[in-house]
């Protein structure tokens, strides 16, 4: 069954690092592509590296008015606000999705004044790069990686099997369905709390430069602070708008770390082994799936 | 200048997955490697490999006494009881390292009692894979990576460059000196801390495997919590032998997370922005130097 096929033109909007990297792999699965966003750059970039068909810094009608698949690959709110503004530009029968890590806020306010010949299947594709920017674009990302779709009461059926089939054609390995609620809990754990923690790694004061603790590292500490090259005005705006639920995570993660930091208080080898044997067991349903 | 040459035997005490790699960065350079290690199927397993000449599952003279450079791969305990147990058939002149992951307690407890014919120069190479064993072996893990040597007063300048020179052989791209107090801190601080907020991560209710969590994280959490996947025995003795540098990076961690804990709870994007801006600069210095 094929709901999404080579004709159906895509408009991504945003090229930034995840928006150029969907361009690349859709282009290389032949779709014609066309691309708005703000810096002319990025389109003559994409366009010589021959990912986009055409590209627009401003969604002048010509440009989105015959789009199938629409891509909002932007920041929360400015998805938000590209709704509000560009919707009546769009054909009737649109299908929307979008990259963005949080959901609440953003499918909530979408859902809100949606034209209802539009329909909107909000996803959230687990695969990034540190830093930000078309030039860290790589369909690459994809492979073996996770794609959750997080449909809502207005979602059909059929929007929700096409928005399976963009995250297999994309090339995730696994396709999820989470409610929104699930989704933003469940990200606060595996995305927000894991940044936070990297970024509060490279914020003590033992990183100063004057230390030289690039010296005496080993992998495991350059693993864990990967991500701590981070887009600030992405990450602030994330972690912000899913305040509640970081929060609540963060306390969990706290509570476990001052858990094993009793143990090593306390010479308790026996607990720290048993945590450890755990954790052992419990990382390994982690590992990719290659 | 070279200290060390191909004429020079080496013993490697312990085929684990630090001693394994020596033995097959070291037979790649032409040295001649006996091995002594409990387990008769590892010295198998590293003659059927070609990475050693010749194993012995127990320290006789005649395995040990030729040696000119004596490799101790072994916990941190066991080497000071190797020494105390051996020493006395180690030939006069012999050099002796380690690759012990903390100093204070292992170098005080072998310099009290080491023949003055020998010389032990300590070192920690910041190399390593998560899980152990002789399969996890892997002489690549060395290259582009950081060698610490922590020499005291008991030391010979040409030991000192004589470990140098062995850290160059192995492959390792920096070698550093540090004092054995600063070594201790440092390795609380880029090691031991890391591993225990992987363990941590791992030990969360979050985890339990009736969430699926695997189903929706990305490469963050999994760059993460690679190193949960841990060696129980070896790590509860080091982070308890290590215990008051380590809960003091414990501390600082905390309290750099719990500055970001504030900022979000109080919507603070600026300082957010502020410290994932310096966070980003910090981490350039981490990258590997290939």
């Amino acid at each position: 069954m094929n709901l999404i096929n080579k004709n159906n033109k895509v408009l991504i909007v945003g090229l930034g690092m995840l928006g150029a990297s969907y361009a690349k792999a859709l282009k290389k699965n032949g779709f014609y592509i066309t691309a708005v966003t703000l810096d002319p750059d990025d389109i003559d970039y994409a366009l010589e590296k021959g990912f986009i068909d055409r590209g627009y810094t401003m969604p002048l009608p010509e440009a989105i008015s015959d789009a199938d698949i629409v891509i909002l690959a932007l920041y929360p709110k400015v998805a938000i606000e590209w709704i509000v503004k560009n919707q009546d530009n769009l054909k009737s029968g649109a299908f929307i999705t979008d990259v963005t890590g949080i959901k609440e806020t953003v499918v909530k306010s979408i859902n809100k004044i949606l034209r209802p010949d539009l329909e909107f299947v909000p996803a959230h594709p687990m695969a990034g790069k540190e830093g930000k920017g078309i030039v860290q674009s790589d369909d690459e990302i994809f492979k073996y990686a996770n794609y959750i779709i997080t449909p809502t009461a207005k979602n059909t059926e059929e929007g929700i099997k096409k928005c399976e089939e963009l995250g297999k054609i994309l090339g995730f390995a696994n396709i999820s369905r989470l409610s929104i609620a699930e989704h933003d809990k469940v990200i606060a754990f595996v995305s927000q709390l894991t940044h936070c923690i990297a970024i509060a790694l490279m914020g003590c004061d033992t990183c100063k430069s004057k230390n030289n603790m690039e010296n005496y590292t080993g992998d495991s500490f350059r693993d864990l602070t990967r991500i701590a090259k981070i887009n600030d005005s992405l990450w602030s705006e994330l972690f912000s708008m899913n305040k509640k639920a970081l929060l609540e995570q963060m306390d969990v993660f706290e509570e476990s770390f001052n858990e094993l930091r009793k143990m090593i208080e306390n010479d308790d080898i026996d607990s720290m082994r048993k945590l450890m044997k755990k954790s052992t067991k419990r990382r390994t349903r982690f590992d990719k799936k290659q």
